[in-house]
């Protein structure tokens, strides 16, 4: 047992329908007085409830994906302008995202009120879109102070969102678990947020507005998001990092067939994540669970229906090799990863020996 | 699901055996250069191993159980007249303690190493002691910034202490699962408290060399400690706390004599912590996994061998009882107490109605 781990400083207040009054009390708290609220058209209703009580000094919805360095701009004069000394964002991670970004050049706190399970809101990790080129970076100052999770929030969040972005934190907790700052604690946030994910994806899909579903969901985002920001990129997110940008594959589709694969291909190397990883399953095997749940969910099942082209393959594993983290469980080939992509390709069932 | 989580700042190294070289490191990143250092007299020379590089100001082994004032007041002189920048503590929860003593009134940051399964250099928890009265409170301040663990530090405490020690964390994890602020991610880190502990005390009661074992515990104490500050005192820190101010009974053997009755008595009324805690020990019912690990380990069975008397139930299960917090999972009344303290104090089998 050998690590370094850093606890963050961030308050989690996590309560469904109270989020106007958890707002209301955390503003206070921070001292702040002229709030600068950031939320897209699309959420404006949502967020104009539960923001009523609060000292808004200015409204800002000019949010865009992957927070583009004008976007950024834009939002960080407004915040000037309007003398804003504490951003609340109310939606998913470009909203969280631009807030960060905001944070980033003025120091201003961040309260997050996350509607989707991305995550960001328990990172210190921002993100800045220039052209096509993105730039990431991990600075303390955009970390949100403050998270109001709100469970009531998501219930509008279609199912097949759910479902996607729901297996994208399942994709984070699994990788927590090899990755190259993985550690004890991160494998126990990771555990506790694969159970969560287990136990509430298959209630969102039956009923998306069963509450207990979606705060398991919900609660899962930000275990994953905490686990995944300490343990860094493993194995199966340099390989989705690299099939998300050559060859323009949906996001968490990518993600969601990429998955079994990468367990499959690890897990036997690596018994005491199995372990734990089953047991947070509650099954005998983790890729059983994983299996199984991801039947239950209707969940993406090869690449090939994304338009990824078995000729594509060779290329792909040749780019992928060099980032293989060398912290990896077990060591990869070229031809390891040929044929983890054929199968992802193919959607060939992960615990066949191909 | 419903709480509010602070997650505090802190760093943690762990590493056997690495304790000298994580110090220099971390003194280095805190841009500190004159180092006082807090050992006991009896931790001098493990203390003077690993702080060999250090830049030290000063030496100070003025420790007492508990802090006593004086004690206190003498540390913050000493810091003061060396003109020291960081205190480094090497010892058990007193040592600590005088650190946080130390920094609550200077603001200096603290590095602690810890040699017990104590927990304190996990908590913004202080302590001071005024002749008998003790009085604690929170302060950021006092917390930690570096926590370095290094199991091959714990390799000399002795057997006894080792179990009294580890079964004092063990009821840390336990009453977390249900202490007023009780909420997921404390039982989260008190599950992977008891899972280690578990793994880790009988290896150590086994072979007391078993670097491993240590490790385990040693983890244990972290997590145990992190999770009952957040968590606070539940219904088995409440009698332990009337049972040693007003009888004098010893604080480990206490703990370790009550805990099983307490998860006997709220267990059935718990079902989520009992079926985390029973998964945690690997036992088909919780009771049973503590029972099997207290027999394996020779722990304290009844407090009629500390020195508690038959007739002096009563009047504890009445001092108690207004103590009891009032989110405990079940209700308790003085009834409860009376025949809880009767089977505590003749080591009947938890498992008995009585």
């Amino acid at each position: 047992m050998r690590f370094v781990h850093d606890n963050l400083p961030q308050r989690v207040c996590f309560g469904s329908g109270e989020a106007a009054a958890s707002l209301q009390r955390e503003i206070a708290n921070l001292n702040t007085s002229r709030v600068m609220v950031i939320a897209a058209e699309a959420e404006k209703d949502l967020a104009e409830g539960i923001t009523k009580s609060l000292p808004i000094a200015i409204w800002h919805d000019d949010v865009v994906m992957h927070v583009p360095v004008p976007v950024a701009e834009h939002a960080r004069e407004a915040a000037a302008t309007a003398n804003a000394d504490v951003l609340v964002s109310v939606g998913g991670g470009s909203t969280t995202g631009l807030a960060k970004a905001v944070a980033m050049t003025t120091g201003l706190p961040v309260v997050a009120v996350p509607t989707t399970y991305a995550g960001s809101e328990a990172t210190p990790v921002w993100g800045l879109t220039e052209g096509a080129r993105k730039t990431t970076g991990i600075d303390p100052v955009v970390l949100p102070k403050v998270i109001v999770y709100d469970a009531a929030l998501t219930l509008s969040l279609p199912v097949p969102m759910s479902v996607a972005s729901g297996l994208n934190a399942l994709a984070h907790c699994v990788d927590s678990m090899w990755a190259p700052n993985a550690d004890p604690i991160n494998a126990a946030f990771a555990a506790e947020g694969i159970r969560s994910l287990a136990e509430g994806l298959p209630r969102v899909v039956a009923d998306p507005f069963d509450l207990d579903g979606r705060e398991h969901a919900l609660y899962a985002a930000y275990l994953s998001a905490t686990a995944f920001a300490s343990a860094g990129s493993g194995l199966h997110h340099k390989i989705c990092h690299v099939l998300g940008g050559a060859y323009n594959l949906p996001h968490a589709q990518t993600h969601a067939v990429v998955l079994p694969y990468v367990l499959a291909f690890n897990a036997p190397a690596a018994p005491e994540a199995e372990r734990r990883m089953a047991q947070a399953f509650g099954a005998s095997r983790a890729i059983d669970g994983l299996q199984d749940l991801r039947r239950e969910l209707d969940a993406p099942r090869a690449l090939a229906d994304y338009g990824f082209t078995e000729d594509a393959i060779p290329a792909a594993a040749e780019a992928i090799l060099p980032a293989v983290p060398p912290t990896n469980p077990r060591p990869v080939t070229g031809q390891d990863l040929r044929r983890l992509l054929r199968a992802a390709w193919s959607g060939a069932d992960p615990r066949e020996k191909s």
